[in-house]
């Protein structure tokens, strides 16, 4: 079982060498009390909140799972205690204003904090992480009675919240959605219609629940258009515990996050509060759509990592055999296997893929601050320019690093050997809770749609492509004469060409043929996410040769495992864009020629 | 939850189009009852027997499990009813000679009556899976006292059978093996030792369970030339019932193939009796390792074959948005997600290497009768002519077909959206069954290693890859100037001179530096999947072209769906071998330099 270490040293690198948190902090209005210190004090706080407290509940919350008795979920021994700590130390309300209980600091100190406790234990990251989904729909949208008396619990934490979208009939699709909302008469709303998959839809870690629901009005047109959000709370304020029409009607029985509680919800006449414009939901519902992303592409990295943490000491530890090179440790029976080769790539993939992703993350988190600061200034010219910035970023680290993180999983466990399939060693929960995180917040595929036929054609006509591929050009020019780093400048400017020349191939191909978005759009996704970590490895591997040369900052190894993670992923990883910039090229009637009915495996 | 179908046409065109059965079985000793008739008439009981009974248990075998209780473990509630039934049918002898009780056909039968099975149920596939192996082993080098006293309740399946090779200590490297055997004095030996992830290790399917233990004689060599083979049943002949020292230490929990008892095996005192020469039990044990592959190699089909039924017919109830290229069900108020060019670019995945793995395995299972023709007919030399070709094709198999099989799982998954994720559709199940392939008789590294280290460079010196893509060069140069096949001609040359190319760069490199050996092994282990199946799609898509320029065999759709498939392969799959041919020549160190002590999570 991986005991959690938070990666400190990691986290640092990113915060104050790749990235100068510092000076960033000091360009947003609700920055300057995130300063080196505090940022320090809090991570390591928290920290210490997760490795303590959180972590060791990861495992025994994935055996005992949640229950449904009476019409009531509880949660894992041990998660209201853990939950209680979390709230005793002001963690939900970290990046919160201030006047209605928060800590008022960046958006990105929630992300990093977000981070530690997926890695710790992601099922319980999950009942604060759905909250803020709703505490970010009511500050945005809200009326300020509505902030009073929702989003102040809220953020406090006594209160939690969901998201209630999706319907059996819908997902994806929203224009299908049907639950009804009919006026009461006295400002309020009826609610009746069921919601699946409803995260933390119900449990005992606080005295209310507030859903934030999609649904119709009744003269509501058809389709996306016709669909408005609402307030719907388990408890309505000052009515605790009386029951407000809104029941769990199941608790879905998963391959993993087992400690999460996923619900279907009833609501039943549930009184609700109409929040933003009518007919207008899908549109408020979308607005943090782009940072709940980013919540959902880190739990690429956290499995990652908690993999990696996990196979690292055992490959280390577990003799086998003898390393090809020559025996590495003649004194014992076997070498260990981290002498092997093909454990190394093994190891050294996840690696790469943690700290890769964890700079997507740090360096698009930075987006997410800048959007809030347009917010908080009421500029809305800087959040939606902010926001488009964003909206290219994170389908790329949703749809490439959630596949990357489930890879990782799964070679943690093959560390393993055969014990990687047996439950006490952990390794196969790792794999198990992963395996959602392709699946929701837009499955890979949806992603990958949103990318190429939203992001990068309709919206932008490659622009977002040229924009960002041209930091890959500006990096190759400016190091091309750098001994080290030439390589990597070398290999960026390609993949820049070739990013941008695949953009137009698609984008003249679409125009005649609108299947080549579909059909290019998974290639396309994966080509863009193996592109940006190489951008990323070649910022980290820049800056950990200064270091060396400068003899600065130690220890030296960690700049040392940089620079062999850096190659190791434009040697090993690299590559399989290749057969993505291949594939992607095909003529669409490859994939769309077969016909549905003759498409079978029981032919006659 | 899929309905498993018995995939009886594409097994037809397999067996009577691609690769004529009917000759092959004229030319084996055991092969003369094999007529067509019969081998249809034995494959559409199997197909009944496994649709019908062993098929519905699938999904309540996982959710019960195998208990161990007061020392004994008992299978889910319907396995020892369909166990009796599949033994009342003689279906466990199939294979195996006629004076032990079996019906004396050829091994390849077996084999296609083990994918049946193995994609009804592989949990319940594996009971009767094992004993195969403990029956080979005792047909091969036991006494004739040995054969008749286990061989014949072996072979009527009334015994079942283990295989106890690994120990706490050591899987891979059996060298390592502690457990002991001191003669008793009575021609037997005193077996003491633990042995753990034993599938099959006790049950109440059968009477009696019969070991073959991998254990050191007293005055044995230290590693793996000290090993001796043992049977050790946990009764005795005679003396059912009455305790011989074997027990059950523990039934691990696992991840997936939750209804196949995988025990800790303790025995303390045991009797047993030694099988084959003194000291030389590996070799003993690894006489049918080449055939114990391919039965793992299947697992890879099963699970893409059984996922792809679960897949396929939700993509074509679920409706969800409309088709890019334009409204293909406008009646509906959203398109079947099967005319989304992603979606069907998993479904085609699935296809590819369901029918791709298929052909594989049919292919390969003619060697495997050739082999155990040299043994019937005593016939040393042909005996290791084909355990030689085989031991090139197996590790090949084993090591790709079950990585993609295990992919094509997580598509089928993906394909079902958050649904995938809920036990009930019973598609999570699969992906948790097909993860232990990659793991157990050999992992993918394992297979990796033998293919590349011991295989082709230290047993042929690249012989063996010159010879099999002499295939690939004589369909290339046969087919150039058809204008469907073509395209796969050319690339089957491009590929055939690639692959030797790549194997004579390694073996020079590796003449100077022995660590290529581990570092390239994985790339080297994929990229031979990659272009063997390419092969054999190619030789599909002739044959289906061929069948429908003549307007022979029905249907019609049949042979378009071969021929849509085929081109996928080739224009979306065989890309992805290019990042492995990048990636396996890249130099040593970049997997070998980084420190095991300076490899790390954790910097100070």
């Amino acid at each position: 079982m991986p005991q959690y270490k938070v990666p400190m040293r990691d986290m640092r690198f990113l915060l104050n060498e790749v990235f100068d948190y510092a000076s960033h902090y000091k360009t947003l209005p609700n920055g300057e009390e995130a300063t080196p210190d505090m940022v320090e004090a809090i991570l390591s706080e928290c920290a210490r909140l997760c490795e303590n407290t959180i972590a060791p509940l990861y495992q025994s919350g994935d055996e005992e799972g949640c229950k449904l008795e009476d019409g009531k979920v509880s949660t894992p021994k041990g998660f209201k205690a853990a939950y209680d700590e979390y709230v005793a130390g002001g963690w939900q309300g970290l990046s919160h204003p201030v006047e209605y209980g928060g800590q008022g600091l960046p958006m990105s100190l929630g992300l990093f904090k977000q981070e530690m406790l997926g890695t710790a234990n992601w099922s319980f990251a999950m009942y604060p992480g759905l909250s803020l989904g709703a505490m970010n729909t009511i500050m945005l949208h809200g009326t300020d009675e509505q902030k009073n008396t929702f989003l102040t619990p809220l953020t406090e934490g006594t209160w939690a919240g969901t998201m209630c979208l999706t319907e059996p009939q819908c997902g994806t699709d929203l224009g299908q959605v049907k639950t009804r909302a009919v006026p009461d008469g006295n400002g309020g709303y009826k609610i009746t219609g069921t919601k699946i998959f409803i995260s933390s839809g119900d449990h005992d870690l606080t005295e209310n629940v507030v859903h934030i629901v999609l649904a119709r009005l009744p003269d509501a047109p058809p389709g996306t258009k016709g669909i408005s959000l609402f307030i719907v709370p388990k408890y309505l304020p000052g009515k605790i515990g009386e029951d407000n029409g809104v029941s769990v009607g199941a608790l879905e029985k998963k391959m993993g996050i087992k400690a999460s509680a996923t619900c279907v919800m009833n609501f039943d006449d549930a009184t609700g509060f109409l929040i933003g414009p009518e007919n207008e939901g899908l549109e408020c519902m979308f607005t943090f759509m782009n940072s709940a992303r980013i919540g959902t592409a880190m739990q690429g990295v956290c499995h990652a990592e908690l993999s990696f943490q996990g196979a690292l000491p055992y490959a280390k530890e577990r003799r086998s055999m003898r390393a090809l090179g020559g025996k590495q440790e003649p004194d014992k029976n076997a070498d260990a296997i981290i002498h092997h080769g093909d454990v190394r790539r093994m190891l050294l993939t996840q690696k790469a893929i943690a700290e890769g992703g964890r700079a997507m993350l740090y360096f698009t988190a930075q987006y997410a601050d800048q959007m809030i600061a347009g917010i908080l200034e009421g500029d809305k010219k800087k959040q939606e320019y902010w926001d488009g910035q964003l909206g290219f970023l994170t389908p790329i680290l949703k749809g490439f690093l959630t596949e990357k993180g489930l890879d990782c999983a799964n070679l943690g466990m093959q560390v393993f050997g055969g014990h990687g399939y047996i439950r006490e060693h952990g390794m196969e929960q790792i794999s198990r809770d992963a395996r959602i995180s392709t699946l929701y917040e837009g499955t890979t595929g949806i992603q990958a749609l949103d990318l190429l036929g939203r992001k990068v054609l309709l919206m932008t006509r490659g622009k977002c492509v040229r924009e960002f591929s041209q930091k890959l050009v500006d990096f190759g020019t400016r190091n091309m004469t750098n001994s080290t780093l030439r390589p990597y400048a070398w290999k960026l400017l390609k993949i820049a060409a070739q990013w941008n020349y695949l953009t137009t191939r698609i984008m003249l191909t679409a125009a005649k043929n609108r299947d080549v978005v579909s059909t290019a759009s998974a290639d396309f996704l994966m080509y863009s996410g193996y592109a940006m970590m190489a951008y990323f490895w070649a910022l980290m591997a820049a800056k950990a040769q200064e270091k060396i040369a400068t003899g600065g900052e130690q220890p030296k190894e960690f700049y040392e495992a940089k620079l062999a993670t850096a190659e190791f992923y434009f040697e090993h990883m690299l590559p399989q864009a290749k057969g993505h910039a291949d594939s992607m090229l095909k003529p669409t009637k490859v994939m769309m020629q077969l016909k549905p009915e003759h498409f079978s495996f029981d032919y006659e």
